[in-house]
């Protein structure tokens, strides 16, 4: 693979798209030649003392701190959590790192911390260990958070593009947009009628409850930043199937879509903060949709399409609301900085 | 314990020194409350699957970026190994987290990344997961990186506070202060005849062999932030004893000690990267000294004190070159942010 032709990191680079995927394939991979971090999963798979054991890491740069649904460390907990959950596991531990303004208010720290310290009580986790820096005023935007986060593998379960088939059923556990809408609507100073929400939450009690009671799942993964069409195209590109969806079939809040129309973005390319997507077998969709659909954060569980042969290329096609077929891609990256 | 009587963050409130310790206390520790986090150990031990492991985490927010012995993605690979090196541990696997500010060059970021990638082949330690954010110019100062890891318990070592009693040996590794002074010179623009160079070096190489050839060793830290003063002061305080060090028996680089005195700087006070502080028994120190000087990173390995009976209260007192008595205070943290 050719060098990537920027010499200087650009706000997309950071966007969960393309530039992201340049980053980590051209500057970082070729640095850290390992099998474990050359599977690009949300979480490591470890063999510690015989035992599986899943380890994962996200900083946190959201903008606005504060958010109608969640703040930072509300987020900095879920969005682990959620690494862990995907991967199969159950979130044990957690450290909190914290990179702070020199000037930042107290209220507001404190404030985050019992953030953190509530997400991770309804989590059922525990922060064991952390770290503070402090930089001087202007080398930092207020707050930065960074949480890293063990996970022990549920017994019997073991996930990977590799179980992904064609005629896997695809289902989400809800509405898609919610979170990354919220945070540019907030930031533009947008109000609706209906107030927009973040949807996040920890997933980890719904994975779990879904993993225990049936065989059937092959694949999950938490569409954030580049939203559920960034998680699609992963999945096509790693397990070289297509996937076909159905846009009739997505579940989107009203109020969301009319944000996303109005500001000219694409719901299937807005980060959420507490869906997964998650690839069953045919025969256990049924069954994975009502496990799904009987948690709270399920209500809105539906199952959006298949995975298919692939004929020239592994792509991503949704069929459109009129009938017609579009190809959703990987998102260049560029639309939505700090989102999470 | 009241509330601390700030209502900003400082830089002090990074320095590792009394304002550090009130961040912890005050507004942290309140929120999470469990065993593991309270021990405020430089890795919290977890069991899983009924055998222990170690878990840490450090940002890292060094300035200037690149120094003499070293970058910010050595010194974060390092940072890390110590914390599980000094905990009796052997690191097996890093997580790496990049916020970068956009306009950042790609020739740096790739620099530091090789840096990243050496300074982890020699620690034996792999890069096991990770995640990249940009932030927008302005938003952070370059590059900041946040490093969390996993060690595996040394079989049969019980390192800890409740170890240590009167009459045990302080022994360190090398010369202080070399790192701080390195950093804070670079900074100033300040050249030496005999130039500076930073410690910065992975410890985990020779504190396994240590506890793999004694029983000797109490308890291990590395002293970092705030120096050989603030690891010094956390010992005695944790432990409820004293401590006497000889100054004439300090490790300093002429160099340290000229730039130090010059720019009103102890040299105690001193952040140090590539040094730990053992507290050994009395019967091992002779054993425990000649293990470490026989590690290319033990050479200038000395005992420099010992652990005695609290009369009043407990703390930390120097006898100095001319033979007078000094208490080695802990440090209020202002003078070095962005160490490390």
């Amino acid at each position: 693979m050719t060098k990537a032709k920027h010499d200087r990191i650009l706000l997309a680079h950071g966007g969960g798209g393309q530039l992201t995927d340049e980053l980590i394939r051209h500057h970082i991979l070729p640095n850290f030649k390992n099998d474990t971090l050359a599977e690009l999963a949300d979480s490591a798979k470890l063999n510690l003392n015989s035992k599986s054991v899943f380890f994962t890491t996200d900083s946190y740069v959201v903008k606005p701190l504060f958010f109608n649904g969640g703040d930072i460390g509300k987020l900095a907990v879920c969005g682990t959590v959620n690494d862990l959950a995907v991967a199969g596991s159950k979130p044990v531990a957690l450290s909190l790192s914290l990179i702070i303004e020199e000037g930042f208010d107290f209220e507001s720290l404190d404030k985050i911390l019992a953030s953190i310290s509530e997400a991770a009580r309804q989590n059922n986790v525990n922060i064991v260990t952390g770290d503070s820096k402090t930089v001087e005023t202007g080398a930092a935007d207020k707050i930065f958070i960074n949480t890293a986060g063990i996970g022990e593998k549920l017994p019997g379960v073991d996930l990977g593009f590799d179980k992904i088939a064609a005629g896997d059923k695809i289902i989400i556990n809800g509405t898609i947009g919610d979170h990354g809408m919220t945070i540019i609507s907030q930031r533009e100073g947008i109000k609706f009628e209906s107030p927009l929400q973040s949807d996040c939450a920890g997933l980890a009690g719904l994975t779990c409850q879904l993993l225990e009671n049936t065989k059937g799942v092959k694949f999950m993964r938490d569409p954030t930043r580049g939203g559920l069409a960034a998680t699609l195209n992963e999945i096509s590109k790693a397990s070289a199937l297509s996937i076909e969806i159905r846009e009739a079939d997505l579940p989107v809040n009203p109020t969301v879509q009319a944000a996303a129309d109005m500001l000219g973005f694409d719901v299937v390319t807005i980060a959420n903060e507490g869906k997964f997507v998650a690839i069953v077998s045919p025969e256990s969709a049924d069954e994975c949709f009502n496990i799904c659909k009987s948690h709270p954060l399920g209500k809105k569980t539906a199952i959006i399409g298949e995975v298919v042969q692939t004929r020239d290329m592994p792509m991503v096609e949704m069929t459109t609301k009129i009938g017609g077929k579009r190809i959703v891609q990987m998102p260049y990256g560029r639309q939505l900085p700090r989102i999470c």
